[in-house]
This record gives structure tokens, sequence and C-alpha cells, in this order.
């Protein structure tokens, strides 16, 4: 039996000191005044289900008490109850509900390329004061002091951040990220506050398959009494069982009721998600009233700028479940209480003496699932779709998370010095190879991750892999730029439409090395160089000149700035794009996506072109000898 | 903010090695044979309340898989399915139920006098595979070590014993406990394996009131992710809001369905118990289908002897509950799956890939809970209701908690050298106090923890306080035995109806010092001596003789012999005490609760004769001066 290992203790904020618990308590038993009062709504209770009117009475961050009110049916009101003396504030509510704020039971905040900061100030609006994310963009990017840096920088915030350590970092072995995330490095951060287990463990073919690597993670994680999160679409009969028999509790892949009834019934935890990337709350509304009020929650997964502006974050996912038919006290349930009982979060996720005050205020008819006043740990914190309260400002509280500089994340971007030379060499045609052959071609689909494998006879104009606008095949680039390895890899594409100029990006899931995509070498060099001079980015070129671009200094992946800046930035790098010939819509984020080489058909790294299914770089007629 | 303390990982039996996962995966997804399959029986399911046909397959000490049969429905046979290849075993049940053993959420394992094993044998053929335990009896005696040791008897069995921390020993601070659990002696238990939170806090109105030193221990077992489990009878409204403010989260108290429904709703995790001393399932039966399949779980708090013989463990409760009109489905997972997640008890609670394989076949009629075969982890353990498995050979693992010896729980009584003395000064009559005038005697009450304050005028014989057996006066007398101060304490006790001769036990809830009645101080002596004599234990004694005895050599609580003999000790113990005119029954028993200064309204320990209510010691007209 192995010795036992160390665990820091959660020094979760949720806790009250002594002071704290004795104020606490002698308001709770009505010794002395609530800091504040809120009357007028009716409360959700999810030990029952039932919605029963009544006050919230606030001390400090949290509620000491739940008191039913005067105008109710004998039987509610309990013996005992007492004389109280008037609070310090009194706030009335006009009707509505009180929920606890929802939580967002897995996400990847940077896919709103915003800081927890500014992600906070897009949700906390409407109803949502937690999320528990996976950050494995910044894990790659900066691995370790990544992840660190991301918690510390939702410290102190009136927002709660969880977070589940990356089980695939990187996601396969095809790709150079700019750190790796083994099982030593995973065991460190389990025992970090604010670590709440494993995250998805995306490998569910090697799970299944007994990859001892992945069964290592899956046991320090348990060793440390966190969650081992689960990713498995269409995961069903034999393999599924196999992947629950490995330890992992949960899955967010579910698309149709019929796999979600099985995975739920198998004993997996499902989260019910809608996002920019994947939308199943309308198709699994009827789950959210069969989990038993306690094996369903909610999830947004990734939600680009625009739909976090426009629609918000998991607040979606209910209103959309709710549309479609779920209960709306079981969505709210199910979005607060279950996903903070999943993940264990400390006096969280209930209306009730003892829990943080983290609150949100329903207006008028629950089917809109609107908020209209919000509080975390009783500060209120946003007002009718607008925050009253300053997050930029809060004061970051002392501890070890504090100190993680920025400068982990700055200075990200690094590229080779002869970066034409990279690329000639990346697209030279191979003296061996014939001319006029087909080659694989990656086939962009709009709003789709997916890409088809297509073929087409290139152009080899000057013994170099060429684009050719007529049949709408573009170059497409993908350069390391971890400072690990100087290398690129090129590949056709077709569906941009572009015609001139080039985009580029350094947010190329899941390694994010830059991706690319042009007319020409040289204008795809222009491109490459002023993401790097940005500290990374997004940028649309033509001729030389920059047309458009967003800056996303914090490790090529986020920016401080706030939300709005960002959509304004996009849409002005689609209007650029589209200035290029460009018709694919959103082509930064499709560009995005054309390394992710987990996800199918034919993706392109920086260690070259991906056939997905088959798990292998293809040889192609162009670039170094032996491919990249 | 304070710096993160350290808390050993959790090295629960239930997380498999590296090796046990690649087979159990490699069974689960049918590459391998199970070592055994069950098959015949329905499932039950807690996920979503279901019951379903579906064979079980068994890899090592943990389920692999649940397979839908063949003959269901199609839409419940999976896409995904494979050709498994056939068990190493095949188990064939005859219709029936399978289900997770069944967990005791809340227990004294002391209350059966007898050790872990013992205990095991008897509850394993009901179905029972799993106790949380609050082991503040041995905690009274041998402080930390006496937890230690119970913890580590149990390591190795076929059985799962979990325990919480003590929180209230002594209970109270006008007796002599043998150690004190404070919150040092708490937090370093806290981090233990094994220890899965704070014990029942039984001093509820200290915690209303904001008392320090109990917000201490609750905050010690927060930090360290612990459960803070309540006790909190008739607690209701604002005191009971202020008792949850705290942190507590659970309470095993209620009697009648309105007080459990209002500590339902206000967000207490609710204990229905039925056992030796308190019997509330049938009246909280309907609380169980009200539980939303979580929130409600079964305990026996405390278990003698011969109910435990008779009845069995928390299954009794279970059937209790299922015969008064509890949903059988319902009630099963309350005594399984909702009593696992609220203590967090990993991998267990669910007949479902990947938990272990702790398993009870119910037969036939569901409402009867009559146990067929049972599991322990993929071992069968008993069979039509006997053990088919030796508990008392099962090999130890080896580990830290492997290694308490017996020796802290051996020689635990101590008396003085002149113990004869001793009793006559506590009996002496004060010169000054006139005789008389009335006394306060303790009434006691028939199959009650709960005593009258009664009084009546003593007779005083040689300047000494004396029985009087023809008004059923009988002496009662407290003497400590930790060896930490040299007293005793005595009173008139009425209701034994003892003419002649001494009842004495080490068994003297909560502070464990020794107990008896007798009709003359030399036959009270006697039995002390013979208490001593056996290491402790129970005596019945007259002229000098003893008449019947049953050795409780384990810190003065507890015997390795088997549950039979303990029940035979016990029915020779009354059958003597009646011999001596005793027409209470289970008079030992009895005497065992007359120290316990918790409950009204008058009782006797060490320190003297104590007023509950008041909580003070009562002034009397005997002793040494001034009180013991």
């Amino acid at each position: 039996m192995e010795p036992p290992e160390q665990r820091p203790i959660r020094t979760d904020r949720a806790l009250p000191s002594l002071e704290q618990r004795r104020r606490l308590v002698a308001v709770a038993a009505g010794r002395a005044p609530a800091d504040v009062r809120l009357r007028g709504a009716a409360v959700l209770d999810p030990f029952t289900g039932a919605v029963r009117q009544a006050d919230v009475l606030i001390c400090d961050r949290w509620i000491a008490a739940v008191v039913p009110r005067g105008d109710v049916a004998p039987e509610d009101v309990a013996p005992g109850d007492v004389q109280r003396p008037p609070p310090l504030a009194d706030v009335t509510l006009d009707g509505g509900l009180l929920s606890p704020g929802l939580i967002d039971g897995h996400m990847h905040l940077e896919s709103s390329l915003v800081t927890p900061a500014r992600y906070a100030q897009a949700v906390l609006p409407r109803g949502v004061t937690g999320v528990v994310c996976d950050p494995h963009e910044v894990a790659n990017v900066a691995g370790v002091a990544g992840v660190r840096w991301l918690l510390a920088r939702a410290a102190g915030l009136p927002f709660d951040v969880f977070a589940t350590v990356p089980s695939c970092v990187p996601s396969t072995e095809l790709e150079t990220p700019g750190a790796r995330l083994d099982v030593e490095e995973i065991e460190g951060l389990l025992s970090e506050p604010g670590i709440v287990g494993l995250a998805e463990l995306m490998s569910f073919p090697a799970v299944v398959a007994g990859e001892p690597s992945s069964h290592a993670k899956v046991r320090a994680a348990e060793l440390r009494n966190g969650t081992v999160e689960g990713h498995a679409p269409g995961l069903r009969g034999a393999a599924l069982q196999a992947y629950l028999s490995a330890g992992v509790v949960s899955d967010h892949e579910a698309t149709t009721l019929e796999e979600g009834r099985e995975k739920l019934r198998s004993g997996m935890f499902l989260f019910v998600r809608e996002g920019s990337v994947a939308k199943d709350a309308a198709a699994l509304a009827a789950l959210v009233n069969e989990g038993r009020g306690g094996r369903v929650g909610f999830c947004t997964d990734d939600q680009l700028p625009h739909d976090l502006m426009r629609l918000g974050g998991v607040d979606h996912a209910v209103r959309t479940a709710v549309r479609a038919g779920a209960d709306p006290a079981e969505a709210l349930i199910a979005a607060t209480w279950s996903v903070a009982r999943h993940y264990r979060l400390p006096r969280r996720g209930a209306v009730a003496p003892g829990y943080l005050a983290d609150l949100a205020w329903w207006r008028g008819d629950l089917g809109e699932v609107a908020a209209g006043r919000v509080w975390k740990e009783g500060l209120e914190v946003a007002r009718d779709g607008r925050m009253v309260a300053d997050v930029a400002g809060v004061a970051r509280t002392a501890g070890p998370t504090a100190s993680v500089s920025d400068a982990v994340l700055l200075d990200s971007v690094r590229i080779g010095e002869d970066l034409e030379a990279q690329l000639a060499a990346t697209l030279r045609w191979r003296d061996d190879a014939p001319v006029g052959s087909p080659v694989p071609v990656v086939g962009v689909l709009a709003a789709s991750l997916l890409t088809k494998a297509r073929s087409a006879v290139p152009r080899v104009v000057d013994g170099a892999l060429a684009s050719d606008p007529e049949r709408d095949l573009a170059l497409l680039t993908c350069s390391e730029r971890h400072g690990r390895v100087e290398r690129s890899a090129a590949a056709l594409v077709h569906g941009f439409g572009l015609v001139r100029g080039a985009l580029a990006c350094s947010v190329g899931h899941d390694h994010h090395n830059l991706m690319a995509v042009g007319a020409e070498p040289g204008s795809i060099a222009t491109a490459l160089r002023r993401v790097a001079a940005l500290g990374g980015g997004m940028v649309a070129v033509a001729e030389g000149e920059v047309l458009a671009e967003l800056a996303l200094p914090l490790g090529g992946l986020l920016t401080d700035a706030p939300l709005s800046e960002v959509v304004a930035g996009l849409d002005r790098l689609d209007e650029a794009a589209a200035s290029l010939g460009v018709t694919l819509p959103s082509p930064l984020m499709a560009l995005s996506f054309l390394g992710l080489a987990v996800i199918p058909e034919l993706k392109l790294t920086d260690h070259g072109l991906v056939e997905v299914a088959a798990g292998r770089v293809v040889p192609v007629p162009w670039g170094p000898a032996g491919g990249a």
C-alpha cells in the first residue's frame, strides 16, 4: 500500500472564519439583525423541489436564515420562530423567484477570448455566478503556470472560477504544444485550491482500450478526492460501461435523448450543453425532468464572443431547455444544486442557511429565465442586465494564487527570424514528386468543427504549392510558435472563398500554434509577423497592409479588453475577410479549429496534414523530406 | 489567509490499482471474461429510480458492467453491445432484486458490546455491508488511540467501517472521561484514512449560542472536506436555521413527519432511525418517498445485542419503513446510494460499472427486505441468513491502521486500592446535615434514557446513606475508573426493585466510569472489584458471590466473543438480577445510562448527582465536603 500523499486543505472563501460564524449564527437565531433581508419573492428549495414564499436573511457573505412569510399556510410556519430584529437593509422584490446563482458545469473560458474578469462582467447580469472550467488552452500554451495564472486572475472576483486539471495536453502526439501535462504535472495541480478534479477525458478510446497513462491520471484524481470528468460523444453499450468502470463520472456530449438516457441510467452525471459549438438543450430538455433532482446539470462548453454577448452564458442553456419543455424549477435546480453537489463546491447551490449568498432573482415569467438582480456573496453585482459592482476594481485576495504574474502568458508567440524561408521550405514541391496527381485537400464546412477530406490536383508554381482562387483552393499553414521547434506545415484548403491576402491567428486548437490561410505566401508571412508583433491575436492582411486585427496578448489566446471590443474586433475582421473574397462565415473562428487533430476528417498541425481517424500524418509531395 | 493544511490522501481500498483498472476495463469492454456473472435478478438503479433485468459482471472486487438482458424491450438494448466471452463463474439468481449492500449511516458500534468483526458477522447476512460510526465510547475511554484501534480492528474485514470524529468528548464538564477530544485531537483525526468528518454535534444549544469551540470543530471539519453531522431533537424554527447556518448538514433525531419535513426543506440530510433506543422508521416512512432520491438515508444509532441478533442492523430500519408504506425501491436507494453520496464514500452506493461489488440479493417479496445472498467486493460472504465467508480469519491489510495493538484498550479499569474506604466516604452522611429531610432520588423509567427527579427522606444507617428495599430505594454509585482521579459519587435510585446484592458495569455512558446499584455497600464493592478484575464488564453479585457476569475486556466496553455469547451472558445477568428482586427490564442496560448527564432529569456521574437541565451538580448531604 503506497504511503498517503498530501493534499492542501481547500481554503475556499466559502468557509467562514470563527468570528464570521459567531455573527452568522446570531443572525440566524434572531439575536442580531441581518445585514440584508430580501423579501417579496418566492424561494426555490432543491431539497424538496418546492417553491415557497420566504424572506432571505443575509449576514456578511452568507445566507443566515430562510424564513417563511407570515402569510403562508400554518403548517409551513414552524414552531420555534422568533421575533427578529429589523435588518440593517431591506430589499423588496416584486414577486419573482430567488434561486442560487447559476453555475456553468463545464466550459472553456478561453473560447470567449476574454479574461475571467471580463467573462464575469458578461454573465453575472445573466444570473451566472460561477463556472467550472477546463483550462486546456492556457495549459497547452503555458502548462501548469498557465492554469495557475487563470485561477489567480479569477481570485478576488465576485464570481467563482473553479477548474479541472486538463487531462489531454497535448491532445495528440501529432502536434507541438507549449507544454505537456503528464501525470506528474496533473498530480501537482490536483492538490491546489480551486481545482476540483480531472478535466474531460477526451481520449475515451484510449481509456476504453486500457491505455496506462490515462488510467494513471484517473487514479491520481481519485486518490485526491477529485472528480473525473468525461467526454464521450456517441459512446454506448460495452464501451460506455468500460469508460465508466474506469472511474469517469460525467459526460456533456450527449445529443439525443436515447443516448442521454443510456448514460444516465448507466451512472453518468449528465451536463446538458448549449453553446456556440454544440446545441443540445432543446433535444435533451426532457432529461432535466428525469434527473431525480441531482443527476443532470447544465453547461456551455464553448461560448464564443458574439454568443456570449448576445445570448449569455449557461443561463441560455437553461432558457433553451425550459422553452423546449423542461420544468423551470427543475432546470434551475439542475443548474445550481446539482452542479454544486456533483463538484462538491462547499456551501453553494441552495438558498438555505449557511450557504453563500450567491443569488439570482428571476423576474416574472420563469420561462424567460431572465435575471433581474444578482448577488454574489451578499454583494449586489448586477441589476436589470447590467453590472452594478466594479468587477475590474475588486481587490484581489491575498494568497498564493494572487502572485502569478502575467509574464507567464506574455510574449508567448515566438517565430523564427527567417519566417519567409521557413514557409518557402514548407511549400516547396519535392524534387522527386510528380506534378499532376491529386493531393489531399482540407474541406472546410460552415459552422462545423468537422472537415471533409477532399482532393484536387494542385497548382504548383515556381516549384512550390500554390493557391488557386478560381477553384477556391487557398494555402493553409500551421507554424509552431512556442519556441520548441522551428517548423511549419502546409496544405491546401477548400471553402474559404479567399482570393487574395491572408488571415492568421494564434488561436489554433488545441496546440495553439499559428494558423494561417492565404492566397500568397507573402501575405501569410505578413500576417504571421503581425500576429507575433501583437504578442498574439487575429489579423487580416492584403498587399502588405493590415486590414483588421484583434490583439490577444495573453498567451495568444486572451485579451483584457471588454467583450464588446472583442466582438467589434471580430466583426471588423469578418468584414476585412469578406473584402478578401471570403464567403465562409466567421472565418477566423473556423481557421482556429483547422488544427484540431481530434476532430475528423483532415486537419493541419505543425507536424503536418493529419488524417484524424487513422491518427497519422499524411505524406504529401511538398515540404521538407520525410514530412515536417 | 491562513496557510493551507495538509490532509493525507484517502487510500480507500475502493480505488483500483493500475493493473486492476486495466483488467476491469477489459472485462467491461467485453475483451476479457468476468470473474463472476450474476444473472436472473432485477437490478436497482438509483440514477433513474428504475428496476430492470440485467446481468452484473464482476471483475476482481468491482462491478465491471451491468448488461441489460436479451429479453428486454428493444429500446433498453443499447447499440454498442458486444459478444462477451463467458464468465469464469456463473451465478444464477432466482428472480429477486440486486441492490448495493446497505450502509448504516449513523451508529455506535460499541452499543452492540462486540468488536467490528463480530458486528460484521451479525449484519452481513442481513445485507448490510458497511457502517458509518461515531466511536465516542472508545474515545471517552482511550481517546484518539481508541478511535484508531477501532478502525484498525475493522481494516481487512469484508465490511466497511467508516467513522466520524467524536465531537463531544467528554459530553459534559460534569464527568471525568478517560480522555478528551479537543480541537487539536479532532484536527489530527480528521485527516486520517477511514474518517469522513465530524460526528454528531450533540451540543446543539452551544452551537446555536455561538460557543467558540464547537464552531472551531466545525471549521476544522469543513477545511478538511469532512461532513459535519448533526443531532438536534426537536430543533425547529430560528434555532434550526442557526444550527444549519453553522455548517451542520444532517440529523437523525426527527420523530415526527412535521419535524422531519421542516428539517428536510431547511437543508438537512435526514437519517431515518430505527434501533434499540429510538424507533422512528414507521412514523417517518413517508419521508423516504420525499427525499428526491438523495436527501434521506437510514441508520440505527444504537442497536443493543438482543435486537442486533433478533432483528438485524439497518436492514431492520429499511424493513420497518417499507412495512409502514415507504416505496421499497426508494427505501433501498436511501439506504445505499443516498448514504454513500452524503458521505462521499468512493465507488459505493450503486450497482453500476466501476463500483465496488458490494451486493445484496433480496429474495421474493421486497417488502420483507430479506437478504438471500450477500457479496462484499465480489466475495460472497453470506447466504440464507448465514455467514459463508470467514470474517474472523480474513487477513488484515498491511498499513498504518493495522498496527494498533489491543493494549490501548486492555486493563482500562483502574480502581483505587481501598475501594471500600472510598465508597464509605462517598456514602458518609455529613456531620452538619440534618436527617429527616427529603433528598433527590433518581427515578428510573423502564425502557427509557430519561429519569425522573424524585425525592424521599432517606434511611441513614450508622452515619451513612443506606438503601431501603421496602420503598424500592437502592444505592447508586459512580466510580471513576480511568485512573485520572480517585473518586466516587452516590445517590439513591428508585425503580430497580433490587432488594439484595448489587449490579455493576463499566459501561456508563458517556464517560464510562463504573456504575453500580446495590442494597449494601459491601455488595457494591464486591461487584466493582469483579468488574475491575475482568478488565471491564457487567456483574451481578450477592453475599460475596458472583451470580453472573459478562466480561468486556476491551475498554470495559467490548468483547471479542460472538454475539450469541453476549446475548446469553446478558440473559444470565437479567436472571441473576431478577433473583435479587429486580423488576426493571434490562437492568444492566438501564444502569449503563444512569450516568448520561445530557439526558434529563437527574443522573449520577463521578462528579456527583447532576441536574441535567440546569447543568449542575446538586449539593447533597452525604459524601466528601463540597461534593465529589
